[in-house]
Parts: C-alpha cells; sequence; structure tokens
C-alpha cells in the first residue's frame, strides 16, 4: 500500500477537533441552525493595521513577494523585538526571534529541533489536543502531568514525578486551552523551580516551551506570568492568529530568552527546520500584518462579554466547570461523566462541541466561545433542554 | 544537549542553496558588487491579477482571514480544477485538489503520506538539493538514477536497475532544477511504461510525483509532458512561486490523478499532513492570489531574454554546458571538473552560484538567471575574466 504505516496509525485518530468542525460545516451546508461551539475561529474583528499592512503590499512588485531569510525579514523580527523589550523589560534582538507559520508551524520547528525518537515532553493535562499529532511526527514521547479536577492546575508533586533522563521540553500553555486556565506568577514560580533543579539533577538542558497565542486574551485583570521572568531557558511560542483574528493567515513567531543555554544551536536549528518542513519562510504579506500589529494591546472584551454570557448561563442552569479566566474556551463537566451521550444530546440541540478525550479530560467537553454573541444568547435554551434531561433544572 | 542527534546531522550539511544566498545578502549589506547567481527568487513582473487579488482581502473582516477547510477554500480548489481540466483535458474536481504552502508544503505533505523509515524513492540526477532535506524528515531513501551527460536526461537502462520492493515513488522534476532540461512526451512515454511494469512485479502501487513549479517557464517552443497522459498513479506538486512570481507568499497545490489507486486514502493523508506538520492550511490571501492566477499563462519572454543572453554569452566564452530549455537555470561544467575551485574563481569576480554536489552534480555549479537583465550583461566581462584563467579565451 502507498501509504505508511505510520500515517494510516494516525489516520486511524484523527483529531475530533476538526472533525467536529467539518461535521458542522457539514450541517450548516444541509441548511440546519448550528451553534458551533467546536473550533477557535477567531470572530473578533482585526485591527485596522491588518487592513492597512495588506493594502500596503498590493503591488506587482516582485521584490515584496519573494523569498527571503528563512528566518523572516529583519525589520519585523526587530519590530517584535522592541516590543518584547518594551513589554516584559527583555533584551531580545533580531538573532532571538524566528518568524513562523502560526504556532502550530512554530512548535513542529521546535519538536524537530529538540526529539529524538523517544525523547519526552511533559504536558500538563489537560492538553491541547494538536501536540499528539505534532509531537508523534517527531517520535517524542508524552508525559502527562495530572491537575486539580476543582481548578485545573497542576498537581506539582505530580510534576517532580514526571521526569526522567529523557526529558527535553516541558509544555505550558497559558491561557490554556482546553481549560481557560490561567498560570499565575505563584504556579509559574514552583514550576520553574523544580525544573531547574531537575536540569541541575540530570545535567543537561530542559527548555521549557510556553505556548501563549491567547497572551492577552485574559480577564477579570489577571495576568498570565512571562515565563522568561521565572526561568532562563524559555521558548516562547507566539502567534497572531488571535491577537489579530488571522488564523487563516499563518504567522507567528518563536523568541528564545536571550542568554539562555544552547541558544545559537537552537536558533540555527529552527531556521533549518523551517525550510526542511517545507515551510521556507513564514508567508510574507503575514509577517507584514504581524509587524504592523506587534505592539497592539488587542481588546479582548469582545470574547469577555461572551464568556460572561455564557458561563453565568451555564451555571445557572447548574452544569459544573473550572471558571475561564482567559482564552476563549470552556471545559463543562458531562453530568454523569460520560461526554459521548453528552455530545449527542447537545447536537440533538444543533451544539456542536469538542470531547475530552481529545485533551486528555475525558467525562468532559470543550466548548469554544468565540463564535457570535447572539449565537450564545440563543443557544442557552438549548442548553436548558439539555439540562432539563440531566434533570439539572425543572 | 538540547538539539536532537538527527537534528545535528541535518545541521553538519546544510543546504549550499541557501548559504550561497546568504552569503550574497551578506557582501550585499558590506556594499559590494554581487551577481547573484545563486538562488531562484523570481524577478519577472508578478501579474496584475496579484495585486487585485490582495487588494480585494484587505479588509478588517475576521471571516476573510480565519481558519477554513485544511486542504484550502472549497471556491479555490473548484478554479484550479477547472483551469487544468480546460489546459489538459483531465476530469479534475475539487476533491483531487489540496491547497499546500508552495511546492515545498507540498512535497512534505507527500513524503510523510507515504514513507515508513527505509522505503525508496527514485530521484533522477541531477537532482533539486533540497529533496535530500525533505525526504530525510521521514526517514526516506534516495535511489539515484543516472543521466547523459551531455543532455542530462535519464538513462533508461539505469532507471529499471533502481527499482526495489521498497520503491515507493519516483519523483520527476521537469522543467529541472538545477539543469533547466525538459522532458518531453517520448522519455515521459518510456519513464511511465517502465513504472507500470515495475509495479505489477512488485504488486503494490509505486506513485510518479511531479514536481513542477517551472512547468509555463519553457523555451524555444518546447513543451513539458503532462505526466497524467502517461501514468495514472501521478501526483502533480505546483507551486505559484515563480508562475506568479510570489515565492513568498508560500502556496501551491497537490493535483491527485482522477481515478488513481489509493485516491482517496491519499487525499486524506494529505490533509493530515496539512495539519498534523503545523502548516494547519495555506495561507488564505494566497489561496485568493492563486485562484486569481489559476488562468493565466504566464509570459516567460522575461526569463527567456535572460536565458539567451547568459547562455550564448558563455557559450561564446568557451564554458561547456547543457542548453536549458525551461526554468531559469543553468549548469556549467567547471572547466576543469572541480567546481569548489571554479567557484572561488566566480566569487572573486563578484559571481555567487551553488555548487553541483548539492544536486548530485559534482563538477559542475548552478546559475539560476532570473537576476536582472543588466546585471547578466554586466556580469559577462566577468565571466571572460574567469574563462581567461581556464585558458578557454585569451
Amino acid at each position: 500500500m502507498l501509504i505508511s504505516n505510520k500515517m494510516k496509525m494516525k489516520m486511524a485518530k484523527r483529531s475530533p477537533i476538526r472533525i467536529a468542525f467539518d461535521r458542522a460545516m457539514k450541517l450548516r451546508q444541509d441548511g440546519k441552525e448550528v451553534f458551533d461551539y467546536s473550533i477557535g475561529n477567531p470572530t473578533s474583528r482585526c485591527p485596522e493595521q491588518v487592513r492597512e499592512a495588506i493594502l500596503s503590499q498590493a503591488t506587482t512588485d516582485p521584490k515584496v513577494h519573494s523569498y527571503m531569510q528563512d528566518q523572516g525579514y529583519p525589520s519585523v523580527r526587530q519590530k517584535i523585538a522592541e516590543c518584547l523589550n518594551k513589554q516584559f523589560g527583555g533584551c531580545y534582538t533580531i538573532d532571538d526571534i524566528a518568524m513562523t507559520v502560526g504556532a502550530a508551524g512554530g512548535l513542529n520547528n521546535i519538536f524537530q529541533s529538540v526529539f529524538d525518537p523517544g525523547d519526552e515532553v511533559i504536558l500538563f493535562k489537560p492538553i491541547f489536543g494538536a501536540y499528539k499529532g505534532y509531537i508523534s511526527n517527531f517520535d517524542g514521547v508524552m508525559v502527562y502531568c495530572d491537575c486539580d479536577e476543582k481548578t485545573m492546575l497542576p498537581s506539582i508533586d505530580s510534576f517532580e514525578e514526571c521526569f526522567t533522563e529523557k526529558t527535553k521540553l516541558v509544555i505550558v500553555n497559558s491561557p490554556g486551552n482546553p481549560s481557560g486556565v490561567v498560570f499565575k506568577d505563584d504556579i509559574a514560580r514552583k514550576i520553574a523551580t523544580i525544573i531547574e533543579k531537575k536540569q541541575e539533577e540530570f545535567g543537561h538542558t530542559i527548555a521549557l516551551l510556553s505556548d501563549e497565542p491567547y497572551r492577552e486574551l485574559v480577564y477579570d485583570g489577571v495576568r498570565s506570568a512571562w515565563w522568561p521572568n521565572f526561568y532562563k531557558n524559555t521558548i516562547v511560542c507566539y502567534s497572531y492568529s488571535k491577537a489579530a483574528s488571522i488564523a487563516g493567515e499563518r504567522i507567528g513567531y518563536l523568541a528564545l530568552t536571550p542568554g539562555m543555554d544552547e541558544h545559537n544551536e537552537l536558533y540555527r536549528a529552527i531556521i533549518l527546520s523551517i525550510g526542511d518542513l517545507g515551510f521556507v519562510n513564514a508567508p510574507a504579506i503575514s509577517q507584514r500584518i504581524a509587524e504592523a500589529c506587534a505592539d497592539l494591546r488587542v481588546d479582548a472584551s469582545y470574547y469577555d462579554g461572551n464568556r460572561k454570557l455564557l458561563a453565568q448561563g451555564l451555571k445557572e442552569l447548574g452544569f459544573e466547570f473550572p471558571w475561564p479566566e482567559g482564552a476563549f474556551y470552556l471545559l463543562l463537566k458531562a453530568p454523569d461523566g460520560d461526554h459521548d451521550k453528552f455530545l449527542d444530546k447537545l447536537e440533538d440541540e444543533g451544539i456542536v462541541a469538542v470531547g475530552g478525550d481529545a485533551f486528555e479530560a475525558p467525562g468532559y467537553v470543550r466548548l469554544s466561545y468565540c463564535l457570535d454573541t447572539s449565537d450564545i444568547e440563543k443557544s442557552l435554551p438549548h442548553f436548558r433542554n439539555v439540562a432539563k434531561q440531566y434533570g439539572l433544572v425543572e
């Protein structure tokens, strides 16, 4: 058979997120009313800078659309470095920044750079499901750290036990997908201390990979930790998909903390990976959008409104979930612990969600509340119908 | 060490194409006069449709910039299918087309879909050097078919001997990088017959992957073979990088021949690979450019002028090379067979080229003649200085 065995194994377990997305699209094509809580497809208006940056690239000059260095335009990296320094007080230069095809591209670049088959990466449950596919590309091994079921924050004792000689990376994703939970300074400090200790114990670099496409999407005055403040060997992976509502334009960056161990080798490895995996360079126009949006502070109030409406509504209906403080997700507990049955009941009411098994959170379903506010409003009576079936309301 | 052993091996042999590119950039930054024949960075004016397509996407509407299906917008795939049918008389539908992050992205999607470690792919010397990195990502094994030194066309006897039980793919690249050689119908028929025979002999699908980013760049009335006419199990890999002079915007497609063996499984595998490798989808704006340029027949006369100027000039200086009929490359023989020495002499004259070892063509250097025509003109006296040193002219 033409298809490889490895690919066949991947195909046997395709991402439930994309399956739900495709199913919702199909329902929509069939003309049915759908409340699509399945995928994080940003609906907040793009900043005006996005329009202006695209306009500025509307030319037939081939130089504007040609190859550049694999790591991206120097001026774009310069702008991003300056903005990070201004915002977080770092000392980034262009040689710390590599432009990537979104966060997904950047994550693959890091995984290809560090994993030999069997090398281990520690992830905090619940996890962003797509990591599994990315990590398996390079035969990395996922080690899961448990969390407290109420807060969805990591169990620190369990974390310490996750390390072995083969640990190369720890991934943090705050604000988090799928729970909307935010890791603040206190927990960041504890996590950093343990990695530091383990790095010393095993005598080799252990990097912290902070995947933060939702950096600005925090509510109630909460702040997500800035990891380079706590751990030197931090790699920040960022995306403009959510911050500028341009998920389809595929643009993000990797920022290596200045002075981190093996900095230059890692930067060279990332550049090589950008070429070898076939990205070649992040799309030219998208880089110009990133440059124009580098110092924006995105207005999160649109999603905040959705969050309050949905979370409050679900709470009143008697559903249980960790209160989301960031991103645009809410991890809803299946009232009887059976998420498949819960998904069926939701779908009977036109609500599409994603099963928690995709996120190592069985018994839960993920709702992405970045749909139109009016649709959330309209969906609440349907949630009520489901709540009734579980006897949560009359 | 953080960097994987596999990556360290890749880093030890970085692409000489990109090294030359970076070196030329450096020289330029230093204010030196450089004739950069090192990389295929298109200089032909972009078609007006590129500008119009970009303008049409200059909006703050998030729906225009959001995720779509991993394989790309249906309307874009529809347009491309129609254009292929019109041009080549096929019966493509949207379910045969997947939008990719350039040809480099598409190639990685195919390689990930078909290679288990040790699976073999046959390539015709001289080869496009970047294949090595792409194929090694998935531990595929390259088997090289020799070519006739004068014509740079494959030796058919040698081709037949390249097949083993592990052969999964044959790659053709016509018009070819680095030689500019074009495979016409006669050679295509011979190649197809042999693959057909070997497929029967080994009892499993062997696919032909036609990598054709230079499809339209043919000269002297020559036509490159349309492989689906000769072999059913053909996958066409296309890019708009050269056709529309938008290499930095990263857009291309894979077209599976309707009715090919394992068609649906392969299409599903490609979609999964687009997601898992972190492309997620080809950039949205770039897809709209592809849609607008789908039925363009690019004017190759600009490169043709460059080709005639350079080839004629080099011929008069006594240099040897196979006459290029397509793409924008010329594979120049080192007069004494030592390409490293030749590169040094060229560089002393400000001419940057790429060593043939990158293309499995030692003893040659590749010239990419997509620089400004006036620069080619200006470079000829410098080529003359080099020719003098080899005693080719007085």
